[in-house]
Formats: C-alpha cells, structure tokens, sequence
C-alpha cells in the first residue's frame, strides 16, 4: 500500500481498516491531508500561513485551477477535483482522510480556524457545516431575514442548518420521521416547528407555507410530500445523496413552478466565510469526542445512528 | 347537464361525449370558453376588442385577479386558476372546452391573433407554443444566443420548442426514444442534433454539453441520463406531466449543482407576447385540420399518436 510519489514526503502514524473486517488499527504510511490543526511546516513559497496557525482541511485536496469553476473561486465543481479521503489521487496514490497526526495539504485548500472556535467542534464544520451553508447563501438568506425555512432530516448536516436557520433570522421547520427528536430540535436547537413527514395531518398544517427547504436526507424517499410544503415557486435544495433515485412527482414541480437543485459541499472562499460567520454567531457542530482507542467502537455507534451528532477523533490526545 | 348560472346567458351548438364509450356526437348547452374565432358581441366595459378582431382563447379561463400571482401578471400561478375546459368553475358549471360554434370569455383571458399567423395554426399555440415559450423566456433565453438546448421529446410541445430554439438563435439537440424522427427532426425542424435516449454511446457523446433541457414527456422515465446531458449548473424544465413519478437521482444533482424546475402555460401577457413573437419568426404549429365529421377518428388517431403535431378542428366549416 505505500506510496511513493514526489509530494509524499512524509511518513506519519495514523489508523485505517486493513480488510473488509472494517476494524480500525495503527497504520503507518505516507500522505497528504485533514482536518483541523496547528500548522508545524510551511512552504517557502507559501504566506498565508506561518507555523502554530490554527487551520482546518474540508473535503476538498485539490482542483485543476485552471478551469472556469476554479477561476470564479467555485473549485468544488471543477470536473478534476480531489477529495480529501476515499479519492485517487492525480498521480496514482489515495487520499487517505484525516486519521493521522499529520498532513500535507497544498495552502489554496486550507482555511483558518477563527480563535473562538474550538478546534474539535470546529472540524464537523468543514464538511456538515460548508455543506449546508453553502445553500444558504446561493439562496441569499444570509442578508435576508424572516423567510419560512423547512429542514428535512435532523442529524449531523440538519442540526447545523438549524443553526444557521436562526442565526440569519428565519422561521425554521423541522421535517422529521422520528416524534422523539421533537424537543431535542425545539428546545436546544431553536426550531420553531417540528412536523412528522409520515404524518398526513401535520404535513397538511405545512402545506404550501414554506420559501426553501433543505433536504438532507440520504436515505431513499419521495419528494413529494415535501414539494407541497413549499410556497410556489420555491426552492427544495439536495444535500443528501441516497442511492436510489428520489421519487419526483412532475405535479407539484409544474403547477407550483418548484425547483429542486442540488448542492456539493461549498468553496474554499465559502469555506473561510462560513468559519468566520460561525465564529461571528457562535455556531459550532454538536461532537462527541473519541480517543483514538474509542474509533471501532464510535464506527459501530455511527452504523446504528447513535451520535449528536458527529464523533471527533482527537489525534493528538493520548489514547 | 344543462348549466343555469348568470353568465350562461348563450346556447350553442358543440360536440361532446355523453358517455364513456368515448364517441362525439352534436350537443347543445350553455357554455363559456375556447379557442381561436372572431368576435361576435363585446361587453359594455370592454375597450381592447371590437366585433372582427381576430383572437384566441387558451387554457386559462379566470383566475382571482386579487392575490400577488394575478397582480405581478402571473396569473397562470393564481390558487383559484380555472381552466378552460375539465374544469368546475367557481358558480359549479363545467368549463367544456373549445368543441362549439361559440364561446364567452372574460376580455382578461382573450389575445390578439396576428394578421400573418392563420387561425388555425395559431390555435394550439395557445397551449403548445405558450408551455414550450414561458420556459424559454423564464430561463432568459430570447435574447442570449449561442446556447446549446436540449428538447426531450418530439410531438406537440417538442416540435414547437425546436422552432423557437433555432428562432431564438440557438443550437437545438433533440433527444427521442424514436430513430424513426431523426431526418423529421433535422431536415424540416431544423434541429441541429438527434440522439436516441436509449443509446448509451449517443448519450455519451452529448455528456455535460447542454446549457438547458426542457424535457417535454408525459410518460415516466428517469431523469437521470437525461441531467448528466447538462453542463454543471444546468437546468431541466419539466413541462411535460406522467402520472407516475420521475426518476431523480441525487449524485448528477449534487455533483453538478443542476436544477429541475416546473413550468405550466404562461400568463395571458406572456401569452400575447409569444403570438407576436410567433408572427415575427413566422413560428407556428404543424396541424391537421379536422371537419366536425371526423372527429372521432381524429382522436382513434391521436390515441395512436399518428398526428403530425396536432389536430385542430374546423368547427366553422360546413361538415
């Protein structure tokens, strides 16, 4: 599994499964990137960061930084991007994710992490958090208070969006298939509604009320109960990715003129954005924090849905 | 089935099915509504039309001229739209469509037929051409040429938005399940493209090229190969309507930050625009006109889809 390349210059200690058992061990490789920590080196040719920097690594390694997309800072939808784990790197190694003491990351693709945040708090951040401010903004509902916002699912992408729901100054609506998360949203997370997507009823009282909604949901389901919620010509934004195809009933996009649209993860200059707007409102992922002796049994909790509402592994802690 | 309402004021002859058998035969009954004609009798407070004029009548009937809908316009998109024929209206008679000597309509609901357009290829404008035409223009697309469009589908709507497309100075890529309309599609529509749906190398070759698809199909199919057409940040109009819902998978939505959107008819001012606009580029529908006689087997035919694009039905002429 080693690599050798002219960028992987490093040896670090970091954890991975090695077979299909999924059981995570120390793992000694050479690599790139993630996640949120001190900057202990940095390149001659590099002035946005000097050593002892607080910085953060989101989903993004690379781009071509040539193309329209990476001109017009939008690098997260330039056709060569590189993610940070699970990705095949240009020149033939993996991107390993951010299990490990250290990473390299090229300076276009790091962000500072502003002094109120916490560091691990911070990290979710730079994927659940980009992901659903992204919309937010191409949506211009920073600037633009009192709309009636739907949030579709609450887990680690929904409770963030709850967040900024409030902060930004909206109406927010929690649509949910689980009664038991109602005070959990109302009461610590600040929604101001929470309807049951399975229950006729309380989608009815919804109905036709709603400006955007955000799906984050990536298990199957049909988006027509949640089309209806929306006013005519609003906006349904996907952000969860199932893997079977969503149900769409041509109905309440046409006679409604809806749009459903899709968002990716957000920029890098959005990326930067968001910490600093986080840090502004005091926004942060809700974590649970794991020592890296704690990963296996964290990854078993994650299958059974039993986190708020992101583990963070802390690295540098002793196990 | 007699209606007895104050502005039922008019009995007329017309041709309608008594039962479910399907088959038209003479009616006589008081009625409201359709399509292209004369003006015979005007309103006391009507001053845009004089008895001549030459008008049409399209799908909309009335609507509540109170809500923001009918203020900005978009009347098409008012709650209490009624339609011109299938539909209850408010006083609780049927709209009965355009099947009649005559019909009453509001001088809101009514356009003008350009002298150059002939009344009957001007007729299914008023629902073909203005469904195709509000897409068009909602998605800035009469004054920007050079963009490469995709048209799913080539029947009533289809042909008309390959006509506009290529008036409007675009490049128009057709994409049908029938090879059989290729040389129809090109040679005297003039699209620029043909693909077949069901052709996975032809699909291919179209990859992430178009900058708008308006996918004009009233049966189901998934939207997926379809979305992987568009360039990133693409747009796929639905105007046609299946029963069943569409295929929508997330990744070409998410990866791609692509929208679907809905879009029904169009308001009368946009109506009226998109005849001009019509008469302009010498733009109208291909029909088959139809006697009173032959009506049923004109819908025998149209069942079968044998008809090149739509029929229309000389009520005016002797049978």
């Amino acid at each position: 599994m080693a690599q050798t390349t002219p960028n992987h210059t490093q040896t670090v200690s970091g954890w991975a499964a090695h077979d299909s058992s999924g059981t995570i061990t120390p793992y000694v490789f050479k690599r790139r990137h993630e996640i949120t920590g001190l900057i202990t080196k940095v390149g001659s040719d590099v002035s946005k960061f000097k050593i002892g920097d607080r910085v953060g690594v989101g989903c993004l390694a690379a781009s071509c930084l040539k193309c329209d997309f990476c001109k017009q800072e939008e690098e997260n939808y330039c056709d060569e991007i590189q993610l940070t784990y699970n990705g095949i790197f240009w020149d033939g190694s993996i991107t390993y994710g951010g299990y490990s003491k250290m990473l390299v990351a090229d300076h276009r693709f790091v962000v500072k992490v502003p002094d109120s945040l916490p560091m691990d708090a911070a990290a979710p951040l730079l994927c659940a958090g980009i992901t659903v401010y992204s919309p937010f903004k191409d949506h211009n509902l920073l600037e633009s208070p009192g709309k009636r916002i739907g949030i579709v699912g609450l887990g680690g992408l929904g409770h963030v969006a709850i967040k900024f729901g409030k902060a930004f100054g909206h109406h927010v609506t929690v649509i949910s298939t689980s009664p038991s998360k109602e005070k959990e949203a109302k009461e610590r997370l600040g929604a101001d509604d929470f309807i049951i997507s399975t229950d006729p009823e309380q989608m009815k009282s919804k109905f036709r009320t709603l400006d955007f909604i955000l799906d984050t949901v990536s298990a199957h389901h049909s988006l027509g109960p949640t089309l209806e919620l929306l006013k005519k010509k609003g906006t349904l934004m996907l952000v969860g990715a199932p893997d079977k195809p969503l149900d769409l009933p041509a109905f309440p996009m046409i006679f409604g003129k809806r749009s459903v649209k899709g968002s990716m993860t957000g920029s890098m200059k959005e990326t930067q954005e968001m910490l600093d707007v986080c840090a502004k409102h005091n926004i942060r992922c809700d974590i649970e924090v794991v020592k890296t002796d704690q990963i296996n049994e964290a990854l078993d909790r994650l299958a059974r849905n039993d986190v708020k509402y992101r583990f963070v592994i802390d690295i540098a802690g002793k196990p």
